[in-house]
């Protein structure tokens, strides 16, 4: 990580968990920054309840925590959790970080900030982002998909020096491993924000189908879709989708175009998700995955992983070295 | 570049050359070969005499050509004018090669395939490709942006193993610097394939309007669009777009859904687009371009550009080996 990602988010490794709500709790996000890295518990719809769980879960490990930022405008005090906790750092995605950004900082919380494009890296930066996360839309679950890893991190890392500032950027959405995370720290990123990779861990809350179908998949089976947002009830605002893995339940009910559920079928596509994800059946089971999800092919430890990616991307790194190019 | 990309190909540096129709042209491809790199002219919408003219301008540099297969289909007789003059490599995207893929082999050219997702790359390999290039939907002009480059060179660097193989594979779509050629051989790619970045050069045969629209713009001004090709009457398959940079014009007419000129409006917008590109008006303009066109703030000669990209990927890679991650 470059000097400054190290110094501000506490790692001696790159890599840092995606705050992947539902999938990313206390047990994975502790386990990721015992072996170097950063763990993030995912906050995901903002329950308080929950979050202060996970906390507890994590047991003393240092976490940090990501927040859906349209959801804290709509219930606000489970950043408190978060903040009277003392977390390691405090992600925001999705939303305008304007209302929170000054209170996090005041708490001496480094903020991350997440942006899918480069005019969003500049309104983050105007609001004191301590580290720039470019996502781009290869990445599993909700984004805007705006732009790709491989061009948005470069430019986001130049936008950063012409205005002269020194903030590290991260980059997130397509590594899952060693060889992506040499890519990413080649385009000038501190260090990779990953996901999918860790979803398919021991320590991640996901069900066993969810598991096997991650290892199974490969990066042609996903698809961004609204399909399981609207049967789950989760209104994302205009111009989000979520990636994941497609299935016999989104060949049957995501439609091109809107890339949801028809109105009048909604009902009845509820029902039958409820039933396979009580059932756990492969078939409907929700799996957010990026497409990097191709490149996995086995459970690992969270532990593992992490020194696996770290191992690959010195390799890698190593032997474009020794290449004469 | 891999010993076996550079074997293959004839290649000093791992550059080669977007063969962009109407873009790239005798004069941009012998210019990126005599660099080192390999230099493909964009045979476009398969017109022979175009073709041959190209050919001769390149004037004995060691040049190849890149064909639109379904194209080829409606008119095979344009490869007679690139096999006839033996060119240095063939390289064909957007189409089923089983066509065409035993004549180009039999006259002892490199074939090169590009793909969009690993499924077509499995069935380029069953064609005999001897070079895969690895296209993510980054990139500008026409794709089927069905992956990103950051996850699909990687894995079908991976499937290219698995079958026991050794055709090297590229990477195309988003390498605009010599940070992101680092990246894609760090992903396991031979080179790259590079469109925009020889796009805004002084051999390119581009407009001036166009030229500067390319220096100037964003990587976040890009949009996928069926706009220019409605109003040029080239009816691509469905499945493809082209990225291209957003102008008024694309504003005034690009539809959300179909991405295209709604049909009662066609012959206005195609009155206007002609009336624009007469004039070279900036708000008018065809420009193709990939999301990385935001890293580009400057017009450079072709052979600049290889010399640039191949130093500044040393330096990535120099500076990523020293630091300890």
């Amino acid at each position: 990580m470059s000097a400054s990602a190290a110094a501000v988010l506490g790692t001696s490794v790159p890599i840092v968990l995606a705050p992947m709500g539902g999938v990313a709790g206390g047990a994975l996000a502790a386990a990721v920054s015992r072996a170097g890295g950063l763990g993030m518990i995912g906050a995901g719809y903002a329950d308080t309840d929950r979050l202060a769980a996970e906390l507890r879960i994590a047991r003393g490990a240092r976490v940090g925590c990501g927040f859906i930022t349209w959801c804290l405008e709509r219930d606000p005090r489970v950043l408190d959790v978060a903040l009277d906790h003392h977390v390691a750092a405090v992600m925001l995605s999705f939303g305008d970080v304007g209302r929170f950004a000054a209170r996090i900082r005041a708490a001496g919380i480094p903020l991350i900030c997440q942006v899918a494009d480069r005019d969003e890296a500049a309104r983050v930066l105007d609001h004191g982002a301590q580290v720039i996360v470019a996502q781009g839309g290869e990445g599993g679950g909700h984004g805007a998909r705006l732009r790709s890893t491989l061009t948005l991190v470069p430019e986001v890392c130049d936008l950063v020096r012409e205005r002269g500032e020194t903030v590290p950027v991260l980059a997130a959405g397509g590594v899952a491993d060693g060889r992506g995370l040499a890519a990413v720290l080649a385009l000038g990123a501190g260090g990779a924000v990953v996901g999918t990779r860790f979803a398919a861990t021991a320590e991640a809350t996901v069900s066993p189908a969810a598991l096997q179908r991650m290892v199974r998949a490969r990066g042609d089976d996903t698809l961004t879709t609204r399909v399981y947002d609207d049967v789950r009830g989760v209104n994302w605002p205009d111009g989000y989708a979520a990636r994941a893995l497609r299935s016999r339940f989104t060949d049957a009910w995501h439609r091109k175009g809107t890339g949801g559920v028809p109105v009048e079928h909604l009902q009845e596509a509820t029902a039958q998700f409820r039933d396979g994800t009580r059932r756990d059946d492969p078939d409907t089971v929700l799996v957010h995955a990026g497409e990097a999800v191709g490149l996995i092919d086995r459970a690992e430890s969270a532990a593992t992983v992490v020194q696996l990616m770290a191992a690959e991307a010195r390799c890698a790194i190593d032997a474009l070295h020794q290449a004469a190019i």
